[in-house]
């Protein structure tokens, strides 16, 4: 199944989760006027039994087209990615229905992280330079915290150009 | 007072907090070998009543050599800064005793974020390079959870260069 990335914007990824960007004005100026602060962007849940924690992703670069065969999802906890690198990455989640259903492709501009909501569909890390690193704030806990489905029909993904 | 900077090492770093890089060995690999996670990196604290959130901070560009006359502290929460482009920032920090001393200033490198752990003195953010765009991980609740200490002899940072 082929799929066009979609630009990233907040309105697009809602149902899937929080865009983590400096769009719009910011909520408050701090550090005497120098500094804008985005406040508390992203819906982070972690479960009761879960906690936060940063971990660092070190990720091999792909290219477009990219075959999907796998997604996958966090039951017990958000899961957020914020590139440490101004390149873009590609983003694919899907709805739910007893398995991932709709897929769709996001392309991240420059300066754009996200968070997943707990349970989202997704498919795993995909930047598309290096060095690939992501800052990853997820859920420390015990359980095993994975679903993954196989595609029986690959996803491809490829940009609008 | 001159400071020179001094290059960002977890174990320089280590009295005042964690160093998000991805150096070593992962402790993972995942996603069928294509991805390494360095797990569970920082020491994560937002008190009993307070929660992790994830903002967005946009901080005017500084240069060198650099004027701080201003540290503050976070007396209820560790408060983590990822940078989201590959660019280093200045990190100045301090130790307490019933107020700051010994202040030291630290150059990252790129690929590299820091978590002030709880309490800790430490200057405003101060990117180096545009768009000085990070995520922040700290504290969100209901207290000021702010200290600051105005320095009577101002610190001039500058490189080893």
């Amino acid at each position: 199944m082929k799929l066009t990335c979609e630009p990233l914007t907040a309105t697009a990824f809602a149902p899937f989760g929080d865009v983590l960007d400096c769009a719009g004005a910011p909520d408050k100026m701090i550090n005497a006027g120098l500094c804008g602060r985005y406040h508390d962007r992203a819906q982070l849940d972690f479960g009761s039994d879960g906690r936060a924690g940063i971990s660092v992703f070190r990720a091999q670069a792909r290219s477009l087209p990219y075959t999907c065969d796998l997604l996958e999802r966090h039951p017990d906890g958000s899961q957020a990615f914020i590139p440490m690198s101004a390149d873009p990455f590609l983003v694919i989640v899907a709805e739910d229905n007893n398995g991932p259903v709709n897929p769709r492709a996001f392309l991240t501009a420059p300066g754009q992280g996200i968070n997943f909501h707990r349970g989202t569909w997704h498919g795993v890390l995909t930047p598309l330079a290096e060095p690939g690193l992501f800052a990853v704030i997820d859920r420390i806990g015990t359980t095993p915290n994975l679903e993954e489905s196989y595609l029986e029909e690959p996803l491809i993904i490829d940009s609008d150009q």
